[in-house]
């Protein structure tokens, strides 16, 4: 049996005339993108030649669903109603879907943003609110979430199945939490250092804590960026380094099966 | 054989505190509903709701797509390229299908609103945008356009199935083309001589033009208002005057069939 | 010498086709015009249009500042830096100063709007960060906030005048706060109750709590509603009892006066 | 005395978490800043730290208004009404005097961006519009555009100062009007030529055009780009040769003091 396992990351997430990231290139590198829906990020425009060149590639297309802030991208916590919540995330998926079916593709998981991702990993009122919005437009959409967030298990709960990711560049509590950005050391920079990191998880299943434990973390995709330069030289390094160590890239869909 | 003609009408139109229109009292007169996408009008929440009304009620949904100008409430013709108007136009049916699909109804129709209506009545190469836009998505989708405009010629050219339609309040031409509303008269307001008007069109197919001659209207849907308490008084007047003329009200689809 | 007060109320609402609210009303009852600065409503030619009949009735004009959330209508709290913050007070009470310059009026205060106005009422990193925009644009311009709130000493300390409001239709604890919303009778609809607690706060600096103590209140200016026919007429009937009463309806700069 | 003029680029064009072009680098150039108001580019934060810069820097501020229309950069024609874009203009200028009051600076000229600019270069009515905006706000404020379009000479016949700006990086017909970018050649690449040129047109107010022949221009301002590393490259050596050649770089209200 061969190892395998899903490369994840942001993409589409230019607007009108400004651009983000190198999409092409990532496009190269990952098995899933979670592409902008247009709340955070992302024109139709730019968004349908992102999933065109995805289809291309054979890469798997989450709909990275979002607050609506676009000045603010996403990353302002938002006290919004669950109303309002489901409705937005039904719309964004939506829209989505419509580009994937022009661009000859299909959203097949759904990775919330931001402040979105943030709040909804531990916020059940939020979470749920999410949860209900997937299950509206199409209950056999995938909920990427944060390995061990509480939000899995209550997607789960719910009738969802959901994949868990760990993040490549992100240091880890004992705990399993990701050490918070406000911390000293909690973003990793050496492209070796986290290509060995992920190597080890997913042969091992394990990653070096913070304090120098060893943390057991089932993931089944490694998000990674591609915002800038350096970013991507990560990116395509883990790669290297995943495949160079036996293990197949490919969407967590054909990794489960 | 029952006669029978479609009452359509723009619906979905408040946008987060504001509302615009009574779509309850609407979906009780009409027969299809162009819900706005966002674009123009209509957020996530409030579009949803009026679906879920309009598939209690079996009216059938159009996508009511627009140009990107809220606050211009989609009036303003915009010179966008056809790239950006083809996406833009993807993005926001396939927002309504999600939308749908959580309504547990479904688009049937396309109908673009404002500006946009106006410009591609004649404006053959944005007209080619839209109708790539609604090929890209579903080509399956009906356009519809006013009677006699060029584009719905051009839609069916390009594949698309067409239905025209006619404005109850509007005075036409002898040619067949809308009294410009810079005009005196352009606007009818009296409630019994549109509805004697709408009644002649369905069971004759004809309709008075400005200078009194008869002119010979092909069209299965008639557009009607519901934008104040006027207007919806004079859509309920229609829908009686045709019923007690015998003439059914139902979705275009079943017209047709 | 003359007993006098100010009437605010919340104005140039609308965004667009949308109206919110009976502005030209509502400028007969008021002396301050709190006017949207176009993040959480209004557009600037909706904007202008209110600033020109305020100045022509002689309204004092203040700059309604908001979260950047027009779908929420700016009633959603917001986790925002403070340097956005800071630099969004200055461009909506700028933006208003230009409007104001071209209606021959000018802004005379800020109250800020909604989630905004309910959190900096005890967040004092969000409240600095208003206070900072106020200053660095124009440190002339009067701080409105809640009586008793302490973003009203905070302003001062940090060198801004205040002004302190009460809420004609809400209830207040023993304790000088506002009964959340959440709870029963929290909002009162008696127009002839409410004016009655409006006099004797006008006249006599005291309101009677929830629980039937009496509250010390002091407030230059009373917070009046416009947004729907009801609210216009227990508008109209506050000023009429205060008026009967010996209380002169002006600015609250000239209440100090 | 002196030769001088006056170089102005478009800055302060990022968005949220979008940047454009390098602002830090072309204050370094130029003498006047177009600066987004927010219409088009520019949210309040990032336009506050551009007018800092430029403040530090001793560059005269121009408000670089534009239709609303983020998604689309303000490149896209819109026929708004006349009541509309004089409130928009009045509105963008406002907002950006709000921050130059944060920033220690002020706005001095109003350039309008991208399809504005060019629609009002020759439409009357919409110029017309953009003057009385001007005007309504602040009548001192000086409006920049093309030299030779009669937009300038219908802003004097109303009472406004104008200044005349030269395109670096375009090429002229022999009849001084811009070569359309449509056409080959109407872009110029060549920083060498692109400096010679701008050097012979400072100082015997002569261009060549495109075909061969000496067009007199008269222009106080030239306008080059930073939006590339390229074009910051073409900017700055237009600046070393113009200062090489005895040019004094500087406002343009001080070139013709």
């Amino acid at each position: 049996m061969t190892r395998a396992i899903d490369l994840n990351s942001d993409l589409g997430e230019g607007y009108g005339a400004w651009k983000m990231g190198d999409d092409a290139a990532m496009l190269g590198i990952v098995s899933s993108a979670n592409v902008a829906c247009g709340f955070h990020a992302g024109d139709p425009l730019t968004i349908l030649a992102t999933l065109r060149e995805a289809a291309a590639r054979g890469v798997a297309i989450g709909a990275h669903v979002s607050y609506p802030d676009r000045v603010g991208f996403g990353r302002r916590p938002m006290d919004v109603t669950s109303a309002e919540l489901t409705a937005d995330v039904i719309y964004q998926i939506g829209a989505l879907q419509g580009l994937c079916a022009a661009a000859g593709t299909r959203v097949t998981y759904v990775k919330p943003h931001g402040a979105l991702y943030n709040t909804i990993a531990g916020d059940a009122r939020q979470a749920a609110a999410v949860i209900e919005g997937i299950q509206a437009i199409d209950p056999t959409l995938v909920l990427m979430g944060l390995a061990g967030a509480p939000i899995l298990a209550q997607a789960r709960e719910a009738g969802l199945s959901t994949v868990a990711e760990a993040f490549a560049d992100r240091a880890y509590t004992p705990a399993g939490t990701l050490v918070s950005r406000r911390e000293a050391g909690a973003v990793l920079h050496d492209p070796e250092l986290i290509a060995a990191r992920m190597l080890r998880l997913a042969t091992e299943g394990v990653i070096e804590a913070v304090d120098g434990s060893t943390l057991h973390l089932q993931a089944d995709s490694i998000c990674v960026h591609g915002d800038s330069p350096g970013a991507v030289a990560i990116s395509a390094r883990i790669r290297e380094v995943l495949v160079a160590g036996g293990v197949a890239i490919r969407p967590f869909a054909q990794v489960a099966a």
